[in-house]
């Protein structure tokens, strides 16, 4: 032997696997050459003291796994073609526990080589450095996400619903690309609720069933947007949607907004069948734009649907907080007076159930329902299926439009404490837009303080905050705010405004507001 | 009035919304024209013989979705904004229900109108027509999915544990890009996992939490692949990847694979540093290979890690179904012996669990983490929370590896059955391969009936199965099969492969095989 072998009685690990490990780090720290012979079994089991069935286990092992090479009538030898690099460096990991053993291996992780790497444009683009500028810790009063209020989210009957697909365990699959679209009773409750609630006339077969609204808008883009498309966006515009046709490699055409939704005439005048340009789609937030909050009007809907059709263009409505409409008749979506096939329509549970769940839906004109299906079966074959079980009983009990009609009462009285307070505290210093829908408002603040300090002041107020700026592509007002209020109790409306206000109190940093729309 | 309403006060709709439908219709239609002064509200409510705050409220809503215009002391007038080409169309959808109302809309749904579509380079290669032949209606006996036996899947504490988390409501968010990755005691538990189960030693941070594993080798796919790039696969080898790398417009390398795993020596003479032409990454696997079953030797592991540092390629690991191994000690993963940083593992639950919940996971090189993240969220945000959660304390309180256990003692005997049942069968005219591993093996049979009259006889009895036919880029040998049998009782896989030889026994349609390994 020209190593030695340790062994111990009193190790966790069986005698044989001591065995195997120590020959084989002898090998690859170079100890044991290639080709050499190694004793044989009888000879190591008498050298080390063990049975010899034991250090026959430990051979095969050694054997099976290509660090022994045996020649009948020859003996063992240690492998030749164990590549020369990775041997002299020494510094293979571990051979960990297989399962049954049920140890934990516990040798260091061999430092990792640097060296850069070829990723795709999309992930470069994804690589920016100031890709998205998320704070890692949420304050204690946060203006800053979309979220619903998740402490009134019906757990106890979804819980209820959980149990009875578990014991169904109808788990039929959805794994083929004709049924990765989704859960069919799901699918079709979808479509029903869509024809109420929104003026939707779809068939079920359009609706896909997908992990929220920004997977359908990674769908959207994959399976309609190359690199190097032009495509239109609400300007200023949902930053989920914004950079999802970035990292896909597409320029950007900011749309401007103003008081009565995009401005379709300027639209007009720089993609039409007159200009030369054209865009590959449209992404458009006619319900409650994203952020002003303002409203797509019905001439212009009329307006966008028929230059639509003239020039071929798909656009895409994201109509992802329709269901809280405080004053006014909601405007029938996009999707619900098309008659061109024109109009991709994504909706989501996030804003009226859970983000947590991530489950959202698109409805796609009929030619395009097999590539996005199979799209999606490529993407990752379906979502949930017991979510997706569940969310269907859940629509088709009645509970989705219950806790829809429950909360936009509550909702709406924090809407209004909202107001009240804001108007209360800042006075004329602030106008409020976009407050008849949604869960949240847009404000500007007529104040000194630049946006950036008044965000860092809040954070350390424990205020989460949100400026508009990454929002616009172009230049953005200043002292603009996206309040979201939906998750929020009244108290901690109250108190998060209050603080707000003081962060700008310190000296009369407050100035009236003109109305800038 | 120049034009009738007819109201009814038996309709199941509000008598403001008959008003506001009658009033919208006729202008949709050009009955009432641009610009034409309307009845005033006080005459309307007299001429249809209703309240006048009924007409008010129709109104009101006419005014505030566009359809009407009002000049202070002038009256009210049919907006002259409407767009011409659509109100003569005649054409528009119904205005359905608002949620309110709680009726649903039964207006037929306008002719969509067909035209081709402009969808992106990942759009048109899903439009092909073969693309992927699934067949629609799953046969009784099915041997084409590689499903676990769903029956056996612990449910009964799988809800157990789905109603704690209800109840807990921990529903602490992870839609911020730096948190996309998972839930961090799932990251952690899987992390444990992979070290004790796999030799993988990793970080917490390094797992990302994804939808099984086809979202995984999405993920890949979009941030290492651009279109055009050259891609590495086994031939055979599994065809959701490498449907996934040409759908991204990659050109794909196809390895051979012979009884060792793919051939590392090809490889090398191929792409190396002393050849003119590169991989951007090459997708293995390398402990069970898809669909052949070989296991890569351990020589060919550090041949190939080696290979991967010198020429600066990624190579992706796909760990399927590397639980479920009956004979010899589990070769430990690529990813476990890496010290280069080249290796991204992907694993999945859906073969030791169930394929519905959709989970499985990433584990990537430290510097590839934000990157995945961030992709991650711009795909879907994240995986859905409670599954993950559950997920967790499953891994957490043993349930997991006890399940594995279980699960590998039932495919043991399985598997066994299969081989003896096809040898029983077809005697000298089988070879079976892969068959120490996984939940599939592949077989060769010697018949002069050809694969696809094979695959068709079998269907007509009843018999799902699958050619390989489809897993080669290039040529494909005659009659090789992949059989699944992970899902199928013991009664079902005699009752199948007995069907299977009498869809041959008609004519004498077996020969005796000789290897062709």
């Amino acid at each position: 032997m020209d190593f030695p072998i340790n062994i111990s009685t009193t190790s966790d690990h069986p005698l044989h696997r001591q065995i195997y490990d120590e020959v084989r780090q002898a090998i690859l720290s170079g100890r044991l050459p290639k080709g050499k012979r190694v004793p044989s079994t009888r000879e190591m089991a008498k050298s080390i003291g063990v049975a010899r069935a034991t250090v026959t286990l430990a051979y095969d092992y050694l054997l099976s796994e290509g660090y022994f090479e045996a020649y009948r009538g020859s003996g063992t030898y240690v492998s030749r073609h164990l590549p020369d690099e990775l041997i002299e460096a020494g510094e293979i990991g571990t051979i960990g526990e297989v399962l049954e053993t049920d140890q934990s291996s516990t040798m260091p992780r061999p430092p990792s080589i640097q060296r850069p790497r070829q990723l795709s444009q999309y992930g470069k683009a994804l690589q920016s450095r100031n890709w998205l500028g998320f704070p890692d810790h949420e304050p204690e009063i946060q203006f800053t996400f979309g979220r619903p209020d998740m402490d009134e989210f019906p757990m106890r009957i979804w819980s209820q619903l959980l149990s009875r697909h578990c014991r169904q365990r109808n788990l039929s699959l959805l794994d083929c690309p004709s049924r990765a679209s989704g859960f069919e009773p799901l699918r079709s409750a979808i479509a029903d609720y869509l024809a109420r609630a929104r003026a939707v006339v779809c068939d079920k077969e359009q609706v896909i069933v997908v992990n929220g609204s920004q997977q359908a808008l990674d769908l959207v883009t994959r399976v309609l947007v190359d690199p190097g498309d032009t495509v239109g966006i609400e300007e200023p515009g949902y930053i989920g949607a914004q950079r999802a046709f970035q990292a896909q490699g597409a320029h950007l055409a900011p749309i401007f907004v103003d008081q009565g939704g995009v401005r379709v005439d300027y639209l007009k005048s720089r993609f039409d069948v007159s200009t030369n340009s054209s865009l590959k789609l449209l992404y458009v937030t006619p319900s409650h734009q994203y952020p002003t909050g303002v409203s797509l009007t019905l001439p212009r809907r009329l307006d966008l649907l028929s230059w639509a059709v003239r020039t071929g263009t798909i656009l895409i409505e994201d109509d992802y907080d329709s269901e809280y409409r405080y004053k006014g008749k909601p405007i029938p979506a996009l999707a619900g007076i098309d008659s061109g096939a024109s109009v991709i329509y994504v909706g989501t549970f996030s804003k009226v159930l859970l983000p947590a769940l991530r489950l959202g839906y698109l409805v796609v004109p009929k030619d395009l329902i097999d590539v996005f299906s199979r799209a999606k079966w490529l993407m990752d074959r379906h979502s949930s299926l017991i979510q997706q079980q569940v969310l269907s009983d859940f629509i088709l009990e009645g509970h989705l439009e219950r806790h829809i009609r429950r909360m936009r009462a509550i909702y709406s009285q924090r809407r209004q404490l909202m107001i009240d307070v804001l108007n209360g505290l800042f006075e004329k210093s602030v106008t409020i837009y976009g407050e008849n829908a949604g869960i949240n408002m847009l404000v500007r603040l007529k104040t000194e303080v630049p946006d950036d300090v008044l965000v860092e002041r809040a954070r350390n107020l424990g205020v989460g905050l949100v400026s508009t700026r990454n929002m616009y592509l172009g230049d953005a007002p200043r002292g603009e705010f996206l309040l979201n209020y939906g998750s929020l109790k009244e108290e901690q409306i109250i108190e998060g405004l209050t603080r707000l206000r003081s962060a700008m109190a310190d000296r009369d940093e407050l100035l009236p507001v003109e109305s800038r729309f």
